[in-house]
Protein backbone atom coordinates (compact mmCIF):
# COMPACT_ATOMS: atom_id res chain seq x y z
CA UNK A 1 0.00 0.00 0.00
CA UNK A 2 1.51 3.06 -1.50
CA UNK A 3 0.83 6.60 -0.16
CA UNK A 4 1.70 8.69 -2.84
CA UNK A 5 -0.18 12.05 -2.74
CA UNK A 6 -2.61 12.49 -5.90
CA UNK A 7 -2.13 15.59 -7.47
CA UNK A 8 -5.50 17.22 -7.98
CA UNK A 9 -5.96 20.75 -8.64
CA UNK A 10 -9.26 20.82 -9.22
CA UNK A 11 -10.35 19.55 -6.26
CA UNK A 12 -11.67 21.80 -3.43
CA UNK A 13 -9.49 22.25 -0.57
CA UNK A 14 -10.02 20.45 2.58
CA UNK A 15 -9.37 22.84 5.17
CA UNK A 16 -12.45 25.41 4.37
CA UNK A 17 -14.20 24.10 7.40
CA UNK A 18 -11.30 24.34 10.37
CA UNK A 19 -12.30 21.32 12.06
CA UNK A 20 -11.83 19.54 8.95
CA UNK A 21 -7.53 19.49 8.90
CA UNK A 22 -7.80 17.84 12.42
CA UNK A 23 -8.41 14.03 13.49
CA UNK A 24 -8.63 13.46 17.11
CA UNK A 25 -9.18 10.94 19.76
CA UNK A 26 -7.17 8.16 21.27
CA UNK A 27 -8.21 5.33 18.84
CA UNK A 28 -8.34 7.47 16.00
CA UNK A 29 -4.85 9.01 15.96
CA UNK A 30 -2.98 6.21 17.36
CA UNK A 31 -4.30 3.87 14.68
CA UNK A 32 -3.24 6.71 11.90
CA UNK A 33 0.08 6.49 13.23
CA UNK A 34 0.58 2.76 13.55
CA UNK A 35 -0.74 2.24 10.13
CA UNK A 36 1.61 4.83 9.09
CA UNK A 37 0.58 5.93 5.99
CA UNK A 38 -1.35 9.14 6.46
CA UNK A 39 0.81 11.15 7.70
CA UNK A 40 -0.37 14.22 9.94
CA UNK A 41 1.79 17.42 10.02
CA UNK A 42 1.81 17.66 13.28
CA UNK A 43 0.25 16.17 16.42
CA UNK A 44 -0.89 17.58 20.01
CA UNK A 45 -0.83 15.20 22.92
CA UNK A 46 -1.68 15.39 26.45
CA UNK A 47 0.24 13.01 28.50
CA UNK A 48 -1.87 13.12 31.43
CA UNK A 49 -4.87 12.44 29.67
CA UNK A 50 -3.16 8.93 28.33
CA UNK A 51 -2.29 5.99 29.81
CA UNK A 52 1.26 5.50 29.98
CA UNK A 53 1.43 2.73 27.53
CA UNK A 54 -0.79 4.48 25.10
CA UNK A 55 1.54 7.87 24.99
CA UNK A 56 4.56 5.88 25.31
CA UNK A 57 3.69 4.18 22.00
CA UNK A 58 2.88 7.25 20.38
CA UNK A 59 5.63 8.89 21.44
CA UNK A 60 7.77 6.52 19.59
CA UNK A 61 5.78 6.34 16.61
CA UNK A 62 6.08 10.06 16.38
CA UNK A 63 9.91 10.08 17.03
CA UNK A 64 10.33 7.17 14.41
CA UNK A 65 8.44 8.69 11.48
CA UNK A 66 9.89 12.49 12.47
CA UNK A 67 6.07 13.77 12.92
CA UNK A 68 6.46 17.27 14.81
CA UNK A 69 4.37 17.05 18.16
CA UNK A 70 3.73 19.46 20.82
CA UNK A 71 2.77 18.54 24.90
CA UNK A 72 -0.30 20.03 25.61
CA UNK A 73 -0.69 21.02 29.47
CA UNK A 74 -3.84 20.10 29.76
CA UNK A 75 -7.66 18.76 28.07
CA UNK A 76 -8.93 22.48 27.35
CA UNK A 77 -5.40 23.79 25.51
CA UNK A 78 -6.48 20.92 23.22
CA UNK A 79 -9.92 21.91 22.88
CA UNK A 80 -9.22 25.84 22.09
CA UNK A 81 -7.55 24.44 19.10
CA UNK A 82 -9.38 22.35 17.49
CA UNK A 83 -12.91 23.34 19.18
CA UNK A 84 -14.15 19.85 19.95
CA UNK A 85 -14.19 18.36 23.59
CA UNK A 86 -13.98 14.49 22.46
CA UNK A 87 -9.97 14.59 22.05
CA UNK A 88 -9.37 12.57 24.82
CA UNK A 89 -5.87 13.85 24.78
CA UNK A 90 -4.86 13.21 21.26
CA UNK A 91 -5.39 15.43 17.58
CA UNK A 92 -3.42 16.12 15.00
CA UNK A 93 -3.12 18.26 12.17
CA UNK A 94 -3.50 16.52 8.60
CA UNK A 95 -2.80 16.91 5.12
CA UNK A 96 -4.82 15.89 2.26
CA UNK A 97 -5.75 11.85 2.19
CA UNK A 98 -3.03 10.01 0.18
CA UNK A 99 -5.41 8.03 -2.47
CA UNK A 100 -3.87 6.66 -5.22
CA UNK A 101 -3.63 6.59 -8.96
CA UNK A 102 -5.72 4.43 -10.77
CA UNK A 103 -3.09 2.61 -12.35
CA UNK A 104 -1.44 2.15 -9.24
CA UNK A 105 -4.71 0.55 -7.05
CA UNK A 106 -4.96 -1.81 -10.13
CA UNK A 107 -1.95 -3.40 -10.11
CA UNK A 108 -2.27 -4.31 -6.83
CA UNK A 109 -5.10 -6.02 -6.99
CA UNK A 110 -5.13 -10.09 -5.95
CA UNK A 111 -6.38 -12.65 -8.63
CA UNK A 112 -10.09 -12.08 -7.91
CA UNK A 113 -10.67 -8.74 -7.07
CA UNK A 114 -13.49 -6.84 -5.07
CA UNK A 115 -13.75 -3.37 -6.08
CA UNK A 116 -16.55 -0.58 -4.84
CA UNK A 117 -17.36 2.25 -7.24
CA UNK A 118 -19.11 5.57 -5.71
CA UNK A 119 -21.15 7.82 -7.52
CA UNK A 120 -21.41 11.09 -5.62
CA UNK A 121 -21.83 9.79 -2.26
CA UNK A 122 -22.26 13.21 -0.26
CA UNK A 123 -22.74 12.32 3.48
CA UNK A 124 -19.66 12.01 5.18
CA UNK A 125 -21.19 9.52 7.59
CA UNK A 126 -22.34 7.61 4.88
CA UNK A 127 -18.62 7.18 3.08
CA UNK A 128 -17.30 6.62 6.41
CA UNK A 129 -19.74 3.77 7.16
CA UNK A 130 -18.97 2.15 3.82
CA UNK A 131 -15.43 2.63 4.41
CA UNK A 132 -15.54 0.40 7.26
CA UNK A 133 -17.74 -2.16 5.70
CA UNK A 134 -15.37 -2.18 2.87
CA UNK A 135 -12.16 -2.95 5.08
CA UNK A 136 -14.46 -5.65 7.13
CA UNK A 137 -15.26 -7.44 3.92
CA UNK A 138 -11.94 -7.19 2.52
CA UNK A 139 -13.18 -5.18 -0.35
CA UNK A 140 -9.34 -4.45 -2.65
CA UNK A 141 -10.11 -0.79 -3.42
CA UNK A 142 -12.12 1.91 -3.35
CA UNK A 143 -12.82 4.31 -6.57
CA UNK A 144 -14.88 7.33 -6.14
CA UNK A 145 -15.79 10.62 -8.83
CA UNK A 146 -13.88 13.48 -8.80
CA UNK A 147 -17.31 15.64 -8.73
CA UNK A 148 -20.14 16.03 -5.93
CA UNK A 149 -18.65 13.47 -4.36
CA UNK A 150 -17.03 13.74 -0.44
CA UNK A 151 -13.72 13.57 -0.04
CA UNK A 152 -11.58 11.56 2.94
CA UNK A 153 -12.18 14.95 5.52
CA UNK A 154 -11.61 14.50 8.89
CA UNK A 155 -15.58 13.46 9.51
CA UNK A 156 -14.94 10.66 7.49
CA UNK A 157 -11.84 9.18 8.72
CA UNK A 158 -13.42 8.94 12.36
CA UNK A 159 -16.77 8.11 10.56
CA UNK A 160 -14.42 4.50 9.13
CA UNK A 161 -13.20 4.53 12.84
CA UNK A 162 -9.70 3.56 11.04
CA UNK A 163 -10.70 2.00 7.79
CA UNK A 164 -9.33 4.97 5.85
CA UNK A 165 -5.54 4.08 6.73
CA UNK A 166 -6.11 0.44 5.14
CA UNK A 167 -8.04 1.07 2.53
CA UNK A 168 -6.83 2.35 -1.12
CA UNK A 169 -9.02 4.79 -2.52
CA UNK A 170 -8.52 6.49 -6.42
CA UNK A 171 -10.14 9.71 -7.64
CA UNK A 172 -11.24 9.21 -11.37
CA UNK A 173 -12.18 12.36 -13.70
CA UNK A 174 -14.78 10.06 -15.35
CA UNK A 175 -16.61 6.66 -13.25
CA UNK A 176 -18.07 5.84 -16.67
CA UNK A 177 -14.53 5.39 -18.59
CA UNK A 178 -13.15 3.25 -15.62
CA UNK A 179 -16.34 1.33 -15.96
CA UNK A 180 -15.42 0.85 -20.06
CA UNK A 181 -12.15 0.05 -18.78
CA UNK A 182 -13.34 -2.57 -15.89
CA UNK A 183 -15.74 -4.38 -18.53
CA UNK A 184 -12.67 -5.01 -20.90
CA UNK A 185 -11.20 -6.85 -17.94
CA UNK A 186 -14.55 -8.92 -17.64
CA UNK A 187 -15.60 -7.74 -14.55
CA UNK A 188 -19.21 -8.01 -13.52
CA UNK A 189 -20.42 -4.24 -13.06
CA UNK A 190 -23.07 -4.44 -10.05
CA UNK A 191 -25.80 -1.78 -9.80
CA UNK A 192 -27.35 -1.03 -6.70
CA UNK A 193 -30.38 0.03 -7.62
CA UNK A 194 -34.13 0.06 -6.66
CA UNK A 195 -34.61 -0.80 -10.86
CA UNK A 196 -32.53 -3.79 -10.51
CA UNK A 197 -34.32 -7.25 -11.46
CA UNK A 198 -31.90 -9.60 -9.84
CA UNK A 199 -31.50 -9.79 -6.01
CA UNK A 200 -27.93 -9.78 -4.84
CA UNK A 201 -27.91 -13.87 -4.21
CA UNK A 202 -28.98 -14.60 -7.81
CA UNK A 203 -26.10 -12.81 -8.83
CA UNK A 204 -22.24 -14.39 -9.23
CA UNK A 205 -20.26 -12.48 -6.88
CA UNK A 206 -17.28 -15.02 -7.13
CA UNK A 207 -16.19 -13.40 -10.36
CA UNK A 208 -14.10 -10.43 -10.51
CA UNK A 209 -16.57 -8.02 -9.28
CA UNK A 210 -17.04 -4.02 -8.78
CA UNK A 211 -19.98 -2.70 -6.71
CA UNK A 212 -21.58 0.52 -8.09
CA UNK A 213 -23.13 2.60 -5.27
CA UNK A 214 -24.86 5.50 -6.22
CA UNK A 215 -25.85 8.88 -4.29
CA UNK A 216 -28.76 8.87 -1.47
CA UNK A 217 -31.09 11.17 -2.92
CA UNK A 218 -30.77 10.54 -7.15
CA UNK A 219 -28.95 6.98 -6.97
CA UNK A 220 -26.36 6.46 -9.94
CA UNK A 221 -26.09 8.65 -12.64
CA UNK A 222 -27.76 7.68 -15.97
CA UNK A 223 -24.76 7.37 -18.12
CA UNK A 224 -22.93 4.82 -15.53
CA UNK A 225 -25.86 2.98 -14.53
CA UNK A 226 -25.93 1.72 -18.70
CA UNK A 227 -23.01 0.73 -18.56
CA UNK A 228 -23.37 -1.83 -15.55
CA UNK A 229 -23.93 -5.01 -16.38
CA UNK A 230 -25.75 -6.12 -13.52
CA UNK A 231 -28.43 -4.42 -11.53
CA UNK A 232 -29.31 -5.76 -8.82
CA UNK A 233 -31.94 -4.45 -6.41
CA UNK A 234 -31.95 -5.43 -2.61
CA UNK A 235 -35.79 -7.16 -1.88
CA UNK A 236 -37.86 -5.40 -0.06
CA UNK A 237 -41.08 -6.06 0.74
CA UNK A 238 -41.91 -2.82 3.58
CA UNK A 239 -43.25 0.40 2.64
CA UNK A 240 -39.72 2.22 2.07
CA UNK A 241 -38.73 1.64 -1.07
CA UNK A 242 -34.85 2.43 -0.98
CA UNK A 243 -32.11 1.51 2.24
CA UNK A 244 -29.67 3.88 3.60
CA UNK A 245 -26.44 3.98 0.98
CA UNK A 246 -24.20 2.93 3.65
CA UNK A 247 -26.71 0.26 4.73
CA UNK A 248 -26.81 -0.94 0.93
CA UNK A 249 -23.43 -1.16 0.36
CA UNK A 250 -22.61 -2.91 3.77
CA UNK A 251 -25.32 -5.57 2.51
CA UNK A 252 -23.73 -5.90 -1.39
CA UNK A 253 -20.29 -6.14 0.61
CA UNK A 254 -21.45 -9.47 2.83
CA UNK A 255 -23.22 -10.74 0.13
CA UNK A 256 -19.84 -10.82 -2.19
CA UNK A 257 -18.36 -12.19 0.75
CA UNK A 258 -20.85 -14.81 1.98
CA UNK A 259 -20.29 -16.27 -2.01
CA UNK A 260 -17.07 -16.38 -1.72
CA UNK A 261 -16.84 -18.24 1.86
CA UNK A 262 -20.05 -20.16 1.49
CA UNK A 263 -20.15 -21.81 -1.68
CA UNK B 1 -51.66 -1.07 14.02
CA UNK B 2 -53.09 0.61 16.47
CA UNK B 3 -51.47 4.08 17.58
CA UNK B 4 -52.24 4.13 21.20
CA UNK B 5 -49.60 6.49 23.46
CA UNK B 6 -48.08 4.88 26.23
CA UNK B 7 -47.78 6.36 29.22
CA UNK B 8 -44.16 6.71 30.81
CA UNK B 9 -43.34 8.90 32.95
CA UNK B 10 -39.61 7.94 33.48
CA UNK B 11 -38.95 8.81 29.89
CA UNK B 12 -36.96 12.44 29.86
CA UNK B 13 -39.59 14.70 27.63
CA UNK B 14 -38.67 15.16 23.39
CA UNK B 15 -38.93 18.66 23.77
CA UNK B 16 -36.06 19.70 25.49
CA UNK B 17 -34.54 20.75 22.29
CA UNK B 18 -36.74 22.68 20.19
CA UNK B 19 -36.23 21.22 16.74
CA UNK B 20 -37.07 17.68 18.38
CA UNK B 21 -40.90 18.39 17.95
CA UNK B 22 -41.11 19.10 14.80
CA UNK B 23 -41.09 17.15 11.63
CA UNK B 24 -40.20 19.06 8.34
CA UNK B 25 -40.30 18.27 4.56
CA UNK B 26 -42.97 17.16 1.98
CA UNK B 27 -42.16 14.10 2.25
CA UNK B 28 -41.95 13.42 5.85
CA UNK B 29 -45.28 15.33 7.08
CA UNK B 30 -47.26 14.08 3.87
CA UNK B 31 -46.11 10.08 4.68
CA UNK B 32 -47.18 10.92 8.21
CA UNK B 33 -50.57 12.07 7.41
CA UNK B 34 -51.11 9.39 4.95
CA UNK B 35 -50.30 6.84 7.24
CA UNK B 36 -52.70 8.81 10.01
CA UNK B 37 -50.87 7.03 12.95
CA UNK B 38 -48.66 9.67 14.33
CA UNK B 39 -50.76 12.75 14.71
CA UNK B 40 -49.24 15.95 14.52
CA UNK B 41 -50.84 18.54 16.78
CA UNK B 42 -51.10 21.10 14.34
CA UNK B 43 -49.36 21.61 10.54
CA UNK B 44 -47.50 24.92 9.23
CA UNK B 45 -47.81 24.49 5.66
CA UNK B 46 -47.11 27.18 2.57
CA UNK B 47 -49.15 26.61 -0.96
CA UNK B 48 -46.92 29.09 -3.48
CA UNK B 49 -44.12 26.30 -2.11
CA UNK B 50 -46.09 22.66 -2.80
CA UNK B 51 -47.40 22.05 -6.28
CA UNK B 52 -50.86 21.85 -6.50
CA UNK B 53 -52.45 18.21 -6.43
CA UNK B 54 -50.21 18.00 -3.14
CA UNK B 55 -51.37 20.59 -1.31
CA UNK B 56 -54.76 19.43 -2.13
CA UNK B 57 -53.92 16.02 -1.08
CA UNK B 58 -52.58 17.67 2.24
CA UNK B 59 -55.27 20.22 2.60
CA UNK B 60 -57.80 17.29 2.47
CA UNK B 61 -56.00 15.05 5.09
CA UNK B 62 -55.64 17.37 7.59
CA UNK B 63 -59.27 18.54 7.30
CA UNK B 64 -60.19 14.54 7.27
CA UNK B 65 -58.38 14.14 10.35
CA UNK B 66 -59.19 17.17 11.94
CA UNK B 67 -55.59 18.56 12.38
CA UNK B 68 -54.96 22.47 13.31
CA UNK B 69 -53.52 23.91 10.41
CA UNK B 70 -51.93 27.64 9.73
CA UNK B 71 -51.36 28.63 5.98
CA UNK B 72 -47.75 30.44 5.92
CA UNK B 73 -47.01 33.60 3.63
CA UNK B 74 -43.48 32.52 2.45
CA UNK B 75 -40.56 30.16 3.59
CA UNK B 76 -39.08 32.19 5.87
CA UNK B 77 -42.18 32.38 8.17
CA UNK B 78 -41.85 28.89 8.54
CA UNK B 79 -38.11 28.96 8.45
CA UNK B 80 -38.32 31.37 11.46
CA UNK B 81 -40.52 29.08 13.47
CA UNK B 82 -38.72 25.74 13.10
CA UNK B 83 -34.85 27.48 12.57
CA UNK B 84 -34.08 25.24 9.74
CA UNK B 85 -34.35 25.79 5.87
CA UNK B 86 -35.27 22.60 4.72
CA UNK B 87 -38.93 22.29 4.97
CA UNK B 88 -39.93 22.52 1.67
CA UNK B 89 -43.42 24.48 2.56
CA UNK B 90 -44.10 22.01 5.08
CA UNK B 91 -43.50 21.40 8.94
CA UNK B 92 -45.54 19.29 11.35
CA UNK B 93 -45.78 20.27 15.40
CA UNK B 94 -45.43 16.74 16.97
CA UNK B 95 -46.89 15.01 20.32
CA UNK B 96 -44.41 12.41 21.56
CA UNK B 97 -44.55 9.59 19.20
CA UNK B 98 -47.30 7.02 19.67
CA UNK B 99 -45.16 3.49 20.97
CA UNK B 100 -47.53 0.52 21.71
CA UNK B 101 -47.23 -1.90 24.42
CA UNK B 102 -45.37 -4.76 24.48
CA UNK B 103 -48.44 -6.99 24.93
CA UNK B 104 -50.64 -5.23 21.68
CA UNK B 105 -47.37 -5.80 19.74
CA UNK B 106 -46.74 -9.42 20.79
CA UNK B 107 -51.24 -10.17 20.10
CA UNK B 108 -50.84 -8.80 16.36
CA UNK B 109 -47.62 -10.75 15.14
CA UNK B 110 -48.08 -13.24 12.53
CA UNK B 111 -46.95 -17.02 12.47
CA UNK B 112 -43.41 -17.32 12.03
CA UNK B 113 -42.58 -13.78 13.80
CA UNK B 114 -39.46 -11.23 12.98
CA UNK B 115 -38.75 -9.11 15.79
CA UNK B 116 -35.53 -6.54 16.71
CA UNK B 117 -34.51 -5.47 19.93
CA UNK B 118 -32.62 -2.31 20.89
CA UNK B 119 -30.29 -2.37 23.69
CA UNK B 120 -29.05 1.20 24.15
CA UNK B 121 -28.63 2.15 20.26
CA UNK B 122 -28.01 5.84 20.72
CA UNK B 123 -27.33 7.50 17.27
CA UNK B 124 -30.38 9.14 15.83
CA UNK B 125 -28.93 8.26 12.78
CA UNK B 126 -28.62 5.02 13.57
CA UNK B 127 -31.57 4.56 14.76
CA UNK B 128 -33.65 5.79 12.31
CA UNK B 129 -31.63 3.97 9.62
CA UNK B 130 -32.63 0.78 11.75
CA UNK B 131 -36.14 1.07 11.36
CA UNK B 132 -35.62 1.64 7.28
CA UNK B 133 -34.02 -1.52 6.94
CA UNK B 134 -36.92 -2.80 9.45
CA UNK B 135 -39.78 -2.01 7.25
CA UNK B 136 -37.97 -2.64 4.23
CA UNK B 137 -37.33 -6.23 4.54
CA UNK B 138 -40.44 -6.70 7.02
CA UNK B 139 -39.31 -6.70 10.31
CA UNK B 140 -43.09 -7.52 12.85
CA UNK B 141 -41.74 -5.73 15.57
CA UNK B 142 -39.20 -3.44 17.15
CA UNK B 143 -38.21 -3.68 20.65
CA UNK B 144 -36.24 -0.85 22.82
CA UNK B 145 -34.95 -0.55 25.90
CA UNK B 146 -36.29 2.38 28.27
CA UNK B 147 -32.47 3.69 29.16
CA UNK B 148 -29.58 5.32 27.07
CA UNK B 149 -31.72 4.80 23.95
CA UNK B 150 -32.73 7.38 21.75
CA UNK B 151 -36.43 7.78 21.39
CA UNK B 152 -38.45 8.07 17.93
CA UNK B 153 -37.24 12.03 18.06
CA UNK B 154 -37.94 14.11 14.79
CA UNK B 155 -34.23 13.23 13.37
CA UNK B 156 -35.07 9.83 13.91
CA UNK B 157 -38.42 10.13 12.23
CA UNK B 158 -36.46 12.08 9.18
CA UNK B 159 -33.63 9.30 9.45
CA UNK B 160 -36.18 6.69 8.74
CA UNK B 161 -37.57 8.47 5.91
CA UNK B 162 -41.26 7.66 6.97
CA UNK B 163 -40.58 4.16 8.29
CA UNK B 164 -41.67 4.96 11.93
CA UNK B 165 -45.45 5.24 10.20
CA UNK B 166 -45.44 1.69 9.55
CA UNK B 167 -43.55 0.21 12.74
CA UNK B 168 -44.91 -1.16 15.96
CA UNK B 169 -42.64 -0.14 18.62
CA UNK B 170 -43.17 -0.70 21.94
CA UNK B 171 -40.76 0.40 24.92
CA UNK B 172 -40.03 -2.02 27.80
CA UNK B 173 -38.65 -1.48 31.03
CA UNK B 174 -36.27 -4.42 31.00
CA UNK B 175 -35.27 -6.13 27.98
CA UNK B 176 -33.85 -9.50 29.78
CA UNK B 177 -37.24 -9.84 31.05
CA UNK B 178 -38.76 -9.37 27.49
CA UNK B 179 -36.19 -11.88 26.41
CA UNK B 180 -36.80 -14.16 28.95
CA UNK B 181 -40.75 -14.36 27.96
CA UNK B 182 -39.72 -14.97 24.01
CA UNK B 183 -37.55 -17.54 24.84
CA UNK B 184 -40.42 -19.40 26.82
CA UNK B 185 -42.31 -18.96 23.06
CA UNK B 186 -39.44 -20.95 21.42
CA UNK B 187 -37.79 -17.54 19.65
CA UNK B 188 -34.17 -17.93 18.27
CA UNK B 189 -32.84 -14.70 19.89
CA UNK B 190 -29.92 -14.03 17.75
CA UNK B 191 -27.08 -11.79 19.51
CA UNK B 192 -24.95 -9.48 16.93
CA UNK B 193 -21.74 -9.69 18.59
CA UNK B 194 -18.04 -9.96 17.77
CA UNK B 195 -17.46 -12.49 20.09
CA UNK B 196 -20.37 -14.79 18.42
CA UNK B 197 -19.20 -17.87 16.58
CA UNK B 198 -21.35 -18.49 14.10
CA UNK B 199 -21.94 -16.57 10.65
CA UNK B 200 -25.39 -15.27 9.96
CA UNK B 201 -25.59 -18.20 7.23
CA UNK B 202 -24.92 -20.37 9.74
CA UNK B 203 -27.84 -19.74 11.63
CA UNK B 204 -31.46 -21.05 10.68
CA UNK B 205 -33.10 -17.71 10.62
CA UNK B 206 -36.40 -19.10 9.13
CA UNK B 207 -37.96 -20.09 13.04
CA UNK B 208 -39.57 -17.25 15.72
CA UNK B 209 -36.61 -14.92 15.64
CA UNK B 210 -35.44 -11.90 17.41
CA UNK B 211 -32.51 -10.09 16.64
CA UNK B 212 -30.50 -8.04 19.39
CA UNK B 213 -28.76 -4.80 18.29
CA UNK B 214 -26.21 -3.39 21.33
CA UNK B 215 -24.73 0.15 22.37
CA UNK B 216 -22.21 1.90 19.22
CA UNK B 217 -19.80 1.60 21.94
CA UNK B 218 -20.23 -1.15 24.50
CA UNK B 219 -22.20 -3.66 22.43
CA UNK B 220 -25.06 -6.28 23.98
CA UNK B 221 -25.46 -5.85 27.91
CA UNK B 222 -24.00 -8.68 29.90
CA UNK B 223 -27.09 -9.49 31.61
CA UNK B 224 -29.09 -9.58 27.74
CA UNK B 225 -26.26 -11.20 26.03
CA UNK B 226 -26.01 -14.30 28.84
CA UNK B 227 -29.51 -14.94 27.44
CA UNK B 228 -29.02 -14.89 24.01
CA UNK B 229 -29.67 -18.48 22.65
CA UNK B 230 -27.66 -17.57 19.21
CA UNK B 231 -24.45 -15.37 19.00
CA UNK B 232 -23.90 -14.24 15.75
CA UNK B 233 -20.47 -12.33 14.50
CA UNK B 234 -20.56 -11.16 10.94
CA UNK B 235 -17.20 -12.36 9.37
CA UNK B 236 -14.54 -10.24 8.47
CA UNK B 237 -11.30 -10.19 6.72
CA UNK B 238 -9.70 -6.84 7.05
CA UNK B 239 -8.14 -4.45 9.71
CA UNK B 240 -11.80 -2.73 11.54
CA UNK B 241 -13.37 -5.11 13.91
CA UNK B 242 -17.05 -4.25 14.13
CA UNK B 243 -19.76 -2.44 11.54
CA UNK B 244 -21.45 0.54 12.39
CA UNK B 245 -24.42 -0.39 14.42
CA UNK B 246 -27.05 0.04 11.33
CA UNK B 247 -25.41 -1.64 8.85
CA UNK B 248 -24.90 -4.85 11.29
CA UNK B 249 -29.00 -4.26 11.67
CA UNK B 250 -28.92 -4.03 7.73
CA UNK B 251 -27.53 -7.13 7.11
CA UNK B 252 -28.88 -9.50 9.37
CA UNK B 253 -32.33 -8.18 8.60
CA UNK B 254 -31.18 -9.01 4.78
CA UNK B 255 -30.13 -12.29 6.24
CA UNK B 256 -33.29 -13.30 7.47
CA UNK B 257 -35.20 -12.23 4.69
CA UNK B 258 -32.71 -14.04 2.14
CA UNK B 259 -33.81 -17.40 4.13
CA UNK B 260 -37.24 -16.61 4.65
CA UNK B 261 -37.73 -16.51 0.78
CA UNK B 262 -34.58 -18.32 -1.04
CA UNK B 263 -34.89 -21.59 0.55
Amino acid sequence: MVGRKRKNSRKKPTLGNHQRSWIWGQHAVLEMLRAGRWQPLSVVICEELLDAALFAEAMSLLKLNSIEYRLADDAAEIENLIHARDHQGMAANMTEFPTVALDELMEGLPENPFLLLLDRVQDPFNFGSILRSADLFGVNGIIIGESEQVGVTSHVARSSVGAVNYLNIATVASLPETVQTLLEKSYQIVAATEKGTSSPSQIDLQKPVAIVIGNEGKGIQHELLALCNQRCAIPQVGHIDSLNAAVAAGILCYEVHRQRTTI
